[in-house]
């Protein structure tokens, strides 16, 4: 789990609130149809944007920002290593009944049990990874593209709350609260752009990289694994993937 | 028909008409010469910007993001998947009087029949598929154009609004009706942007990528075929490009 | 011609036009000075942005926008086929002294009928494609930029105004006018690059798409008829290249 | 030496100086500290973005913008089709002695002359225009940022006088000066960024452009000097890299 | 050590102190909860869009900008072509013994020793650049990311403090310090935007490039040195990836 991204969301509103709290009461921020305007109107227009199925798949994406498990790249080329000293020593048949428990990696090992060709298993296994990669850029799109549209609904909804206070001018001491109602749908879209859509937007993409690099690992340790390269040559190779920072850590 | 797109733009409209109605009246909102100004700008500058025949054409693309039917490529994958079990059992000579609904994929698979070369099918198609996608981005272009567009004949009318406003301060009352309608033609353009042309082109780009997607499958498995694959391989081949979701459903 | 960019400008500026006389005068909107540092200034920065040749090759390519013809790929296709015809029934030699008006088209089947190789054709067709490519982007590039600082020479104006207004607040009955006459820079400038500059870069880019496109489809032609393919092949393969509902007034 | 960008550059300032004289005086406009503010936080900044040896040698690039002498393509195709009659009537040995006055032709056909592979001498002189192309691009990149920041600066520096004046708003009289005054800093900005920043960087990337397209017209006349192609040949072959313009001058 | 990047921070600040000084007391620039929203809220959603371990990270990678020294491709290039000439007098075993501090030239060197193929040597040495170059782009991301929240909390910040201003505009004295107040938090996210976040994220990438083009001589060189070739040839080949600067300092 994601601790940051929870906490991060929940810190930001904390700040927020006692900037409010500081200078005024919670009160005046809390205005129901600014609050509709923006949020009914952000996810309204989401449904012109895409497609139904694809908005509803968003929350599941959404889960991946807060609780995705961060891949762990080390244990998955210490596993590697394993089987490419089992290819080595026995043959690569044996692999079939190797305990693989990373799905990915079960898959591009199976096929290569099955004595499929070098670069059939690398297509096989790549396409995965870059139908993936779409996947997960679509979702975050969604994120984007709400990031964009709930200050465009904040602007919509000032422009409306100061037309009708600019048609009644009569009353002064109206003016300013009025006006004050008026800004809070622009900082609702604010914050729910800059707190919420657009950094969950980030943490998907930074995921996705996070889950491309594993996975590329895999298929070059599978593709080492297939030649009956040496369990010591594929170690070294299959580290240059990560930062000299979680290396040294193999190493001691 | 994908009725998120229509749902979606009533469901922004009527946020916007409630929150003007709670506080003030709909007559207010109604300027006939500054919806003539950013709707009719946008529309004329669409004349400067794209070839006649392209904007008389975007509204057929337009219908698009409303009507059109979603492509299934799990049903596409089961017919690819016959067709390769009848070259198998039979010969490629006989998929030609095979029925296949689909016009894309019965052109490739005629290809197939008729002993075009690989490469030829693959370049036959792959040229059709770069073509249409070609063709969408200029679609989607124009909607983006006057996404882009819409919000600037807002500023332009709003400062000619302004510019007349402030030659004539001598009566206070009236200022404030004056700026009001003055902001009208940005609160328009800022609407049709991002209520109308933006969602649009965005909904556009998806439904591109869904064909784009499924064409693609379509390649793959004339391909598969030609070749002369197992059929299972072949379904699993392809189900790769699905996401794990859609997926699950052929496996169940 | 392309009536509808002069149309386009034309239905604009009589919009605006409107717009100003339904609430004030045209001559409160004319200021000659405001017109000097946004025009000239935006004219004076080209030449520091773009080479001279450049610059003043710059009205030539405008006029592509108003009066360049659109390129007819029907017609193309169907003298290719034409030529591919000749040169079966005949030879490639024959191809010489056939009447090919197009002049990029009757380059290539010169360079066929000589006997050049299919690889040196294509590169010296389309070494010309990609330098057209690049010239019209460099004319392309320049309205850009033009629409970039038509609107940043419209605030430098409208900063000057307001500057020289705020020094002198003695008279209050001067702010309005002279607030509306420092806003009239950014107007123009809002103007200049929405109406004239960006959608005519725009235009320049389709009509450079089109003219590529064209320019494709006579190198796929060339190519095949130098392949001695089917004329009947080389119609079905160049019609790929086009949009469906142009297709079928082939077939109609 | 390119006549425009200065020409341009003083252009823009005289009619910015002209605006400022028409509506009030020039030492409204001249504030020493925030000229400070501006040009020094721009200047400062820039070294925090770019290692030191880059700032100081971005004085040296500038003067291309305003020195550089145009690329005559003309004359090095002239050149070139000398050389290549050199190279068909005598030998290529015999270049090794010819009068090239361009240093990176000079390089190429000595290249040539040593009996070198052409694979070689093209990956040595693509070598060259890749790393050229990479520090123009530095180059430029440092203009650009600055007409980024120069504007930031604008903006902080108003910021400030706004916070100033709205602390002692005492004496209404004040205000509109301090407020004219805090203007400054965005005015500045605006101008640096429009007038002399961002058009520079822009001028910069056109003359790379134009140093690319000379050189590459010289990778291929040297290949084609090593491959003793018909110097007709030749001269039609580097001719499809200029404008139509440039070509009928050399057939004239 | 990078003095320029800490002088240019230090410059900065102090120039805009100054600017502060000029027209009032830094007592009004600074006010702890506008602090809090601004830099608190930044830091807080930094870990929504970045991984934990990556934002800690940061830090260590911010010290590159101030710290890391300036790699000497000139040092290499003596250093490769000292090695050319062990390797051509002796033998590429040889070349096992030699003093090579730098441990990325060192890895390529031992590899070629061994007698293992050049693309395999080319495919680790590039593997290692590759995911060196996505490293420091993510580390440049997350300064990026910060530049563009910083104004985005500022922007909060001052909407809050303008609506709690607009709901007490009883005392017509407190409006001016009350807007004051909320302007700083736009203020706070402009300077540490434009002169922390922002210049930090160029000088990372310029430091990436410098890395880059350092390590890509280096593959160069060891692929020239397992090839046999002269060392007076890699030495020109090698230069070619320098400024002419640089070089005439060498022929010097």
């Amino acid at each position: 789990m994601d601790i940051g991204t929870l906490l991060g969301i929940v810190a930001c509103f904390g700040l927020i609130v006692t900037a409010v709290l500081l200078g005024g009461s919670l009160g005046a921020f809390i205005d129901i149809p600014s609050i509709c305007i923006v949020v009914g109107g952000t996810v309204a227009v989401t449904f012109v944007m895409y497609p139904m199925g694809t908005v509803f798949g968003s929350f599941k994406v959404m889960m991946k920002a807060f609780f995705a498990k961060t891949p762990k790249p080390l244990e998955l080329i210490t596993k590697i290593v394993e089987l490419a000293e089992i290819a080595r020593k026995e043959s690569l048949v044996a692999l079939e009944k190797a305990d693989v428990p990373d799905p990915f990696l079960k898959k591009g090992v199976l096929l290569a049990a099955d004595g499929t060709e070098e670069h059939l298993v690398r297509s096989v296994m790549e396409t995965e990874i870059s139908f993936m990669k779409q996947r997960h850029r679509q979702g975050q799109g969604i994120f984007k593209s709400m990031g964009t549209m709930a200050p465009a609904f904040g602007m919509i909804g000032t422009l409306v709350g100061l037309v009708n206070m600019l048609q009644n001018l009569d009353d002064p001491s109206s003016i300013g609260p009025a006006m004050a109602v008026a800004l809070l749908t622009t900082f609702y879209g604010a914050v729910l752009a800059n707190v919420v859509f657009l950094p969950i937007a980030t943490k998907l993409g930074e995921r996705s990289a996070e889950d491309t690099l594993y996975m590329e690992i895999a298929v070059e340790g599978v593709i080492s694994i297939l030649n009956g390269e040496n369990p010591r040559i594929v170690n070294d190779k299959l580290e240059a993937y990560l930062a000299p920072v979680l290396r040294e850590n193999t190493n001691g």
